[in-house]
């Protein structure tokens, strides 16, 4: 079928001609279909069996182009690939982690996966101030099954470099690389910031070193293919409830660094800590609620550390230190020391790239709807100065990072004398 | 025409019917074929017009093996694409630095360029002390137009993933991560060394640290998409003679890198220098052409790291630190500062990468002509013990390298007190 975009009129009659939907959908005399938004790349829309409403998908196809910046940036219908790609290896690597994937016809830039009905988008459920007691241990394992399993520390070389080839994701790649790492540190016209930070943006953009950092971090970006990333695995790419995680939207996956995904967790997680102090008055449910997020980071990097390092030790099948590397006598702990060198340069990368992305929402062309949301813009100048703060702490102190409670003291310092 | 490999008898048949053909030979009549060896990749005959020799080529075909290490590796011939790719993009870039490229043949695998007739492998020369007054000139040239023409720093995001997407070359890049960074430092039936060493091989290879330094330079080798690199710029990959100079064989080239090819080139120049403890036995005349490689490195370095920082500020043309991203009072100097930083750590990764193939060759599968070409085993250990020496301080002192005099002072300490 050549490439025609759907719409509500056309999918129940789609849907019904995939072979794939008979194993969700019993029938097809109910379908309803309503369009839900995903943003300025994609329709998306649920479809759904009237007569049983439990049966239901979602069907998102690429457009082609994307209407965002005040430009007209084109962007070819590939990424609808590159996204499946990504959640059939997910789905693969870290089952139960992704949303199913039904169908996809690579013609029409269209995949059919699960509906979350019972999911809700994380950023969300954190600004109103919800538990995830599965939370770490759910992420921790997507991260280290989807970035491990995809490393030359599981693959062998030929392997990774047959698998990288098939995401070259240009395009995706330019829009990260240009929106977070450059332009939101210089004139660009989509820029855009709380004008009460003015004084901070300027800063940030005329600070050498800084300046600099940045473009350390933007290097590693462009050229560290170390596994496949997802490279958007902010708050709002993850769904979920109090049982069960699903990390969604990979469309901008790509052979990247390892810790880009780690930072990316981590710091969405403390930019919603920062949020509280315009959303939630009450001192002691703030830090309560602060305490439990600040909690929650520390448990995402130690169990990832964990996890990591023993996934790596029971799995060590890649070829960067086959196991006959390390046979000499003490080879087994210097192994064990390699890995923990090799997930504390990690840990020092989480701090550069999570650094970055604390500033890019401060003053880039997305910002983040954790504060957005904050009415009032002293109360909001609040958080994003502290982001600015915390952001450029973590970037350019990285080198002299040696635990995760470096990251969490650079947090509970800039906010200790907070006055709202 | 579908994959055959030619011989002797049928080569002058092919070349007369490739349209090619005619502007390098006046005619077809008098054409004579000899079949000389390139190793184990690749059959290789030169063609000549024997009515006017100056008429001449090489012709290269791909065989669908290798044959080495003691087992049969098998090689895709796409390894002939990698190399005429390679070479067309250097004599792009590096106009009269490359042989020129008069035909190629995908199905058959099979490329016909320069003869370089007046032009001999450097190795060779240097073993004999000649003295090649452009060569420090010609090969940072080389280095930086290959080099940052094909990076980050000059290339648009796309343009460089779509080029890197046409390197994959995943068979070659194994060869070399196994044979450079893994295998010399472990068991491994292929590895060979003199025996008068084997000592110090011991040593290297039960080194906790050591190990350790040779996996994060490995770690970088593998995923580290710099730049389009050589990926083998040994000594005897480049032909030369006193006025012209040309790098050949690029047939391992992907984006890995940029110190690679640097350290390559200056460490095979620093073991040419070790090998006349075996090959002049006279000390004024050894110690002055070993002074004379001294400075030629010291030129290769001074003059690629002031090229590239001119090209680079010429050229600003890519996406990593786009010119808008300096405006700034002091933006001019903090982008100076920045190529420096850059270039600085240019020289580290050059040192480690360097460190590392000085090791590769004294216990792995390729050993270097220079030194195996010292007869007397007690000679050619004083040397090698030196390059163990040598590369082992390489290596684990490149983070605090600060100029090339850090590594010719290593070199120079090292070899104070030689008794032969």
């Amino acid at each position: 079928m050549a490439y025609h975009p759907l719409d509500e009129t056309t999918i129940a009659d789609f849907i019904a001609q995939r072979p794939s939907m008979t194993k969700v959908f019993s029938d097809f005399e109910a379908l309803s279909v309503s369009e839900v938004g995903d943003g300025n790349l994609n329709l998306v829309f649920i479809v759904q069996n009237d007569a049983a409403p439990a049966e239901s998908v979602i069907l998102k196809q690429a457009l082609p182009y994307l209407r965002v910046a005040g430009d007209s940036w084109p962007l070819t219908r590939e990424r609808m690939r590159y996204e499946t790609q990504a959640l059939l290896k997910h789905n693969e690597l870290a089952p139960g982690l992704a949303p199913e994937v039904y169908d996809f016809d690579e013609a029409m830039s269209l995949a059919i996966m699960e509906n979350l009905r019972e999911h809700e988008i994380m950023r969300q459920g954190l600004v109103a101030r919800k538990h995830y007691p599965h939370f770490a241990d759910h992420i921790s394992t997507f991260l280290v099954n989807s970035l491990f399993f995809t490393s030359d520390l599981y693959l062998t070389g030929p392997e990774k470099k047959l698998l990288a080839a098939t995401f070259v994701n240009e395009q995706l790649r330019k829009l990260q690389e240009d929106f977070v790492y450059t332009n939101p540190y210089m004139e660009s016209d989509e820029n855009n910031w709380n004008p009460l930070v003015a004084a901070e943006v300027q800063a940030v953009r005329s600070d050498p070193a800084l300046k600099m950092a940045i473009a350390d971090m933007k290097l590693a970006y462009m050229t560290h293919a170390e596994a496949l990333i997802h490279a958007d695995l902010h708050t709002g790419s993850i769904m979920l409830n109090e049982r069960d995680t699903r990390v969604i939207d990979p469309e901008f996956g790509f052979f990247g660094p390892i810790a880009y995904d780690v930072g990316a967790v981590l710091q969405n997680l403390i930019l919603n800590y920062l949020s509280h102090y315009g959303h939630t008055p009450d001192s002691a449910e703030r830090e309560s609620y602060q305490s439990y997020l600040l909690d929650m980071v520390r448990d995402i990097w130690t169990q990832f550390a964990r996890k990591f390092d023993e996934t790596w030790h029971a799995n060590n099948h890649g070829e960067l230190v086959p196991d006959k590397y390390w046979e000499f006598p003490g080879g087994q702990q210097a192994f064990a020391a390699y890995r923990q060198h090799y997930i504390h340069r990690l840990l020092q990368d989480t701090a550069g790239h999570g650094g970055v992305k604390f500033l890019r929402r401060m003053m880039g062309i997305v910002n983040v709807w954790d504060l957005t949301s904050i009415e009032d813009l002293e109360k909001r100048a609040v958080a994003e100065r502290l982001a600015i703060r915390i952001g450029r702490r973590w970037l350019m102190e990285r080198k002299s990072v040696n635990s995760i409670d470096d990251l969490i003291g650079i947090v509970q310092e800039e906010t200790a004398d907070v006055s709202i």
